[in-house]
């Protein structure tokens, strides 16, 4: 289990720091603004916020799915990449809408041109290896024959 | 890592692709009912598209951890038909929903039946492997045996 | 995949579990104050279920990396003593908001401080596996090597 994923282990741990620092924001918002739980709405800014961390939160399964079987079925190193890149567009995302719900596009966007890649290398990854194992048939083994 | 999950990283993908597309249909239905972010409220038609992808959201880390585990201890071809099993039901759910809230139950209770017996699956495969493991008793065997 | 894994298994379908009772619990308090879906507002009582509910399911995919993760690079025994204390905390923290806004407070510290200890243990085991594996040169080895 460890040399294969160590790279995806760091990323996850340190996107799960990304994700417990984000609920801290809500919590400050919430003092801030003097949103008293349960309550999540009243004030535009901490709904920003509020928003912004919920957004974040429904994605972080997506891209940790993608994230694993881009690392296992592709190639890790690549996998652990885009997984820092993915992090880096959270983070413009998070600040963004918490400015304005405008500013929160472009981190949006970036997020999603990432996954969007992580989910192609996962997908080549798995066909190659479904092919391999149920097929005896290796994409990857015949293009490097060609050269 | 590769040859006993590549069934089970194809039904994942496959999931996040679902989950992307309902988080999409949420997108729309703001457009549609013009409910502008950070808003998550304001027409029960876009209400209840929004609650049914909050819903499949909810159970999709308990989905995704059941059904490793079943394709881990127990069997990864029969979890594979499940977790499709479990989409499709998701599909209804979701549709159904964003008709009307009574429309939401086939799905729903479809959908939690197939969780169910992915549960089943893997408590069983988790406490024969646990019994062979610590206490070297393996009832699959055992029941092999008897045959 | 399974030796390594089938306490962290057994405590994962356990945390499923707990998960799907809390969500059958916000559906109980739908019913007991007449909060029709798709409507999460409306009572002070059910909107401390739902949102004790939700904390739950938003640091639920946090705790499944730190908990697997910890489990796989450092110790499985260990991190499955602390997943049962996270469970535990959990449930203090979903009865205790249940009752009032403040008697969430204890079962919400407890359960960080549990995660955060899980953060240590994965980060710690990530790091002398990526040492070992990339500089050859392994922490625990060393230590025990001083005794």
């Amino acid at each position: 289990m460890a040399s294969d994923s160590v790279l995806l282990a760091a990323v996850s741990i340190l996107s799960t720091c990304q994700q417990i620092f984000f609920a801290r924001q809500v919590g400050k918002a919430r003092e801030k603004y003097k949103i008293t739980p349960p309550a999540v709405t009243g004030s535009p800014a901490f709904e920003r916020v509020f928003r912004a961390q919920q957004n974040c939160l429904e994605f972080y399964p997506l891209f940790l799915v993608t994230f694993w079987m881009a690392g296992w079925f592709f190639n890790q190193v690549l996998a652990a990449l885009f997984g820092l890149a993915y992090l880096y567009a959270r983070h413009r995302y998070f600040f963004g809408y918490s400015e304005s719900a405008n500013e929160r596009l472009t981190g949006f966007q970036m997020s999603m041109k990432v996954l969007a890649l992580l989910i192609i290398q996962a997908t080549v990854g798995i066909a190659n290896n479904f092919l391999d194992e149920y097929m005896d048939f290796n994409i990857f083994k015949k293009l490097f024959q060609l050269f």
